[in-house]
Order: structure tokens, then sequence, then C-alpha cells
């Protein structure tokens, strides 16, 4: 631990600044994102969350109080802290994954009873999916995607659909950043990643198998708002041993139609 | 306005304090509240958040900017706010409605297939039923609820079952409250509720029929942790000239029933 700058109240490898640089505001956010990084966290015990904050157990201390205050935070009876009910109405309440997970869950729904399977609905948010919904039946295939998480672009099904419709630039970047291999088959040449992608938009559809999570495959469509733009994607993933269907392929088609049309998309001569 | 405390920065109707009194933390907090009081608002200009939360413009203006900064709150082409994204990732990572929902997800689906009806999964949040899920057909009636909303305990099915099952001193003060009429046969009597709730108690379902919204009607039932505890309500809301079916009432039984044992709850002599 004597290495760690932490004692000097700087967050590892995030932030070059002395803590006293940061506001209020900043070191009050960063006791929520506490939560988050560098790993999701559904309880943490005060100190924990200094550490993860790059803050004083004093501060930390007082600012976890006001957060308690709130309903942001919960002190559980270990005495150790997860995030609270407040976070979650307000979370729940952000216009974008409100209005986009209302209109697309009737679609998301019909999918789900035709195939019983994985469904999902993500955005494009930096360089990850961010998963807006999961639907997933008793028995289905075990996978690590939930609402809320993010997911590589270049190894999920909806992650390629978004990168392929992302514009230019976002491409550009994001095949400029060194690709993880999760599983033998993931791809992770930018060369070949580009023709994949050509060849996505090409299709409107994305075909993935076992290059995120071993035992798994996965079909997922383009979501179009009024402009055109695509603007989420959705899949299916089912194992792989029932690699998708023609008819699962169709369906997941089927619903980004649906949801898309509901968005206000009109194609051209429909 | 003139006769408004709001010139003094006191938030009306809320806070006896001055505003200077607030700490940062409180004011910073205010802001995200502005966004679901006194009413939910999708977008709400500088101003309004300004008024909403008692905070002079200034105050207001840097508050934002570090809200905007963190990505709890997004600017909109319009120049208005909205909550952002950053809260969303957070709120859905909360333990209680992250877990409860997650486990319970598969058994509403299987309800939802078995209706095509609105399906609801509530929890008990102070005075009020807070929205946990809500899965929808794309016909079904025309409802009020949404996820992350709250309506009262006294006119819905799943609002009566957490208020059957809420510990003594909720129903005493919840009574002692005035109880809103929004239909005629909305009960309100404090007499007439308390036998109500003895005999949703005795029948382990609630039944409710043109109490909340004009044309829908609900069959709730309880959902009990490992502990025996009512933790949440799960119902399906139908169009009242379809009204519930015998077989409706047993579905909804089942999926608590489901839910309850994924929760570890054993019933005695099972």
């Amino acid at each position: 631990m004597s290495g760690k700058p932490a004692s000097r109240g700087v967050p590892e490898g995030e932030s070059p600044l002395p803590v006293d640089d940061r506001s209020v505001a900043a070191r009050l956010f960063a006791i929520a994102d506490a939560f988050a990084k560098p790993s999701p966290a559904s309880a943490l015990s005060l100190s924990a969350i200094a550490e993860r904050a790059g803050l004083p157990l004093s501060t930390t201390h007082r600012l976890v109080a006001e957060w308690v205050a709130w309903g942001g935070l919960t002190r559980l009876d270990d005495g150790r802290y997860s995030l609270g009910m407040r976070l979650w109405e307000l979370g729940v309440q952000t216009p974008t994954a409100r209005n986009l997970r209302t209109i697309a869950l009737p679609y998301l729904e019909d999918l789900y009873e035709s195939s019983r399977e994985h469904v999902h609905l993500a955005i494009l948010d930096g360089h990850d999916a961010l998963y807006l919904e999961k639907l997933s039946g008793h028995s289905a295939v075990h996978i690590i995607s939930r609402v809320g998480g993010r997911l590589p672009l270049h190894s999920t099904g909806v992650g390629l659909v978004l990168l392929a419709f992302a514009p230019t630039d976002v491409i550009q970047s994001y095949l400029a950043t060194s690709l993880q291999r999760f599983l033998p088959q993931t791809v992770t040449s930018p060369e070949e990643l580009r023709k994949r992608l050509a060849g996505i938009r090409a299709q409107g559809v994305a075909l993935m198998s076992e290059e995120m999570t071993s035992g798994s495959s996965s079909v997922a469509a383009p979501i179009r708002d009024r402009t055109g733009q695509v603007v989420a994607a959705v899949s299916t993933v089912t194992r792989t041993a029932d690699r998708p269907s023609p008819e699962q392929e169709h369906a997941v088609r089927l619903a980004a139609h649906g949801i898309s049309r509901a968005l206000g998309y009109r194609r051209a001569g429909a």
C-alpha cells in the first residue's frame, strides 16, 4: 500500500488532481461512482468507499451521511453501504432510457415469447454497448450482460450493430484501441473487423457466435429513429448448440422494424 | 407570486429552513429532486429548476454545471435539462431494485404471456406503492402506472396487498391520512378499508375494480422473502369488461408463489 498515491488523496489512475482541487459536488459524485468503478459493487464499507473515491475517511464519512440522508445510499445492517432507492427512482425517470424502453418493451416481449432465450436492448455510449433492457427465461443460457451493464462493441451482437452504424470517427477511434480477445473466435484485427462491419451494414443484421461467452450465439439488428439514424440495437442470445435459425433472425429483424416504426421511422418506399 | 416565500429562497411547503442552512450536498440533491417534485418532469429550464429547488439562479447555474459534468443531467438542444444516463446507470444497479427485479422477471413474463395485459411488480415505500417493473402488451388497457412511479396504497391492487401486510403502525398512520377518492368506487372510509385489509390477509389476494382508473380492474398477491415477510406485490391489470377470471387470479397467485420460492420462502408444511 505504501507506494500508492491514495495516502495523498488522489484516486488511483483516475485523476491527476490533488483532492483539494475537486469541488464538493465532484467529491460527492466520486462517492456514488465508487459503487460502479473500478468494478460494480453492491455493498461497500466506508473505508472501501474512501479508497475507491480517493477521499480521506473523515470527508467520506461526512459525505456518505449526506447521501444517506437524501436516500441515494442506504446503510445496511452490517454497517456497509449500498446504492439507495432514491437513485433508482430518479434513474428510471431518465428520458432516453425510459422512452426507448417503454416504446420497445412490447416488441421485446413478443421476441422473448418467440425465442424463450435472452432478449437485449442496448444503446451506444462512448465505446461501449450499454444494456437498457434484458428479458430472460428461467432456463436461458448463462451470459454476463445485465441491465445498466456495459459490454464491448466488437464481441457482442448488439455492439457490432451499434459500431457498424456509428459515425465514421467513432469507428476509427474504436478500431484504434486495443481490442480484447475473450475467446479464440473473437475478431480483434481492425482490418477484419472493418470488413465485418461493412457486411453488417449491407445485411442489416449481425450474427455472432462464441466470441464473448462460451456456448452462446447472438443475432442483432439496428433500431432507427424518425430521422433514420440508428439509435439502439435489439438481439436474442441463444445457446450455440441451438444456433440461431433463419426464423430467429427473421424475428429479430421484425422486432427491430417494429420498434423503429414506433419511433417514427419510415423506410424509403414503404 | 409576491406572497410566496420563494423569494427568500425557501422551497414551497418543503423545508422551513432558509436556503443558507442547507449544505452544498443538500442543494445539489434538491436540483435532482426538481425533476421528480412536485411532479415528474422530463425536461426543465434553468429557472424552473431554480424555482423547484428553492435556489437562487446563480447557485442553480453553478450546481447544474456540476451535474452535467458528471453526467447526472444532460443539456438538451433547446437549452433545457433532463436527467442523464449516468443517473440511470447507477440507479439500475441499486441492489433492492435489481435483485428483486432479476429474480421476479421470468415469473412476470410467464404471467404476461398468460394474460397479455399489464403485469406489475411493486414494493412499499413510505405511504406509496413504488412500481419496480411493468410489462405491457401492445393493446393493454390504458393506465397511469410507470416504472419508478408511485401510486396510492388504498386504490391500487398492489397497494392494497402491500398495506394489508404492512406493520400495524404503517397501517394506522396510513388510515389516519386523508384518503383521496379517485372514482366513485374508491374506498376511502378507514373503517371499511380496515375490513377490506383483513379480508386480503385472509384470502391472500386483493381484487380491485374501477377504483383508480376508469375501465380497469386488478388482481394482486403478496410476495414473501425467506423470513415470511411480505416484501413486494405482483398484479395483473385488465379491462373491467374482461373482469379478472378465476384463472387469472390463479395465475397471479402462482407467480407470487414462484417469486417467493425463488426468494427462499417455504410455506409451513410445504
